[in-house]
């Protein structure tokens, strides 16, 4: 791993706000030139979140790569693959939601390295965040720390992940969103758990969504679409 | 996770002889009724090894899940997924086998711990080791426990990872294999990075199991159901 690959940043885009927050944050870092993204077709119920990753990389002009997962829907049993209401407290043993795959954030960090090592990319970039969320703890930041040090050791490849998002809430992320340039392209990010354009307004993720807009005092562009 | 769970391991079988030692191992430890198996179909060219696995669990007499996992392929260049020569040395700019998937392992693992976590299994058993081995980074200690923290963090779920073979030599297994009952089930195994049965006898793969057998002073089942 040269130093010159450390400035080339792969970006995990999910569809959602939040990684493509972090794209255009690479796009203002590295330079559009230096960044690529990655998305994992992993059975999700809601398709239309495929789509967006791709308009969202196609505006923003950096190559995209969807890489297909179709073990977690064979793993089974979770709200974000299979056709289970989603629902909004916690809803299993665990306590944690029923949008949890257990795992899914280390499986997506590891193949995003794989696909960095073979392209050349020496960072990685995901919008997790510890704050505002639902406490995925595959989200937290000594998760991070310590799947990096596997990798890193896995493949002998001193990776770095960046992770912009991790300490800021909701909307400070807006904020940031502004600040790197990627408000116009919320208007094709998807976020609505129960997979309706426009979105429901009512399900945990886009009552969140909303929050952070109003607390940032910026009108949500992707609301603004379907005015 | 509670200690009984830890009393119930979850072997990461290949098909091969080291993870059916492992299997063996684990039965010897745990008891039958305590063991289960996972093999994963990552599109690997030799699907021989599936049918062994298969065939390995059934005769042990443990439950066993094949996962598939299609990254991989999608990811593409690698002599194990794809129509490749196998070559006997080094063969890339990393000076690595070209049988290396960066990850592999990593994602394996990684797998079987969402499994254990959803089958109540608080222990993984790997036949992974460093020694006498083609130098595979994801197979070294140091890697698996960095990825056992990972696991622990991102899945909140204090998961045991075994790794009864990380520091045996070849003939070492091979005495291991005989001391937990596993040398019958070596007939069921395969090898051969080629694919033949009988094993083709000159790939790195056959050469390094005959110099176990050799060492160890005992016949392989496997050469012998061929005789």
């Amino acid at each position: 791993m040269t130093e010159s690959s450390k400035q080339r940043a792969l970006v995990v885009l999910s569809g959602g706000q939040d990684s493509t927050t972090c794209l255009y944050w690479a796009i203002d870092r590295y330079g559009a030139g230096n960044v690529g993204a990655v998305t994992f077709d992993y059975g999700q119920r809601h398709r239309v979140e495929l789509e967006c990753a791709a308009d969202i990389a196609r505006a923003a002009g950096v190559p995209h790569v969807q890489l297909p997962i179709d073990t977690f829907a064979a793993l089974g049993g979770n709200a974000l693959t299979d056709d289970i209401d989603v629902e909004s407290g916690d809803s299993d043993t665990s306590g944690l939601p029923n949008t949890f795959v257990p795992g899914r954030n280390l499986v997506f960090l590891t193949f995003a390295a794989a696909l960095a090592y073979r392209e050349g990319y020496g960072t990685l970039v995901t919008g997790v965040a510890q704050t505002d969320y639902s406490g995925y703890p595959d989200c937290r930041q000594e998760t991070i720390d310590a799947l990096r040090t596997a990798i890193s050791l896995g493949m002998e490849f001193e990776l770095a992940i960046e992770t912009p998002l991790m300490q800021l809430s909701k909307a400070e992320t807006v904020l940031l969103a502004r600040d790197v340039g990627a408000l116009d392209a919320m208007a094709l990010t998807h976020t609505c758990y129960n997979g309706e354009r426009p979105p429901c307004g009512h399900c945990p993720a886009c009552v969140l969504r909303a929050k952070g807009f109003a607390e940032a005092g910026i009108a949500d562009p992707l609301l603004e679409r379907f005015v």
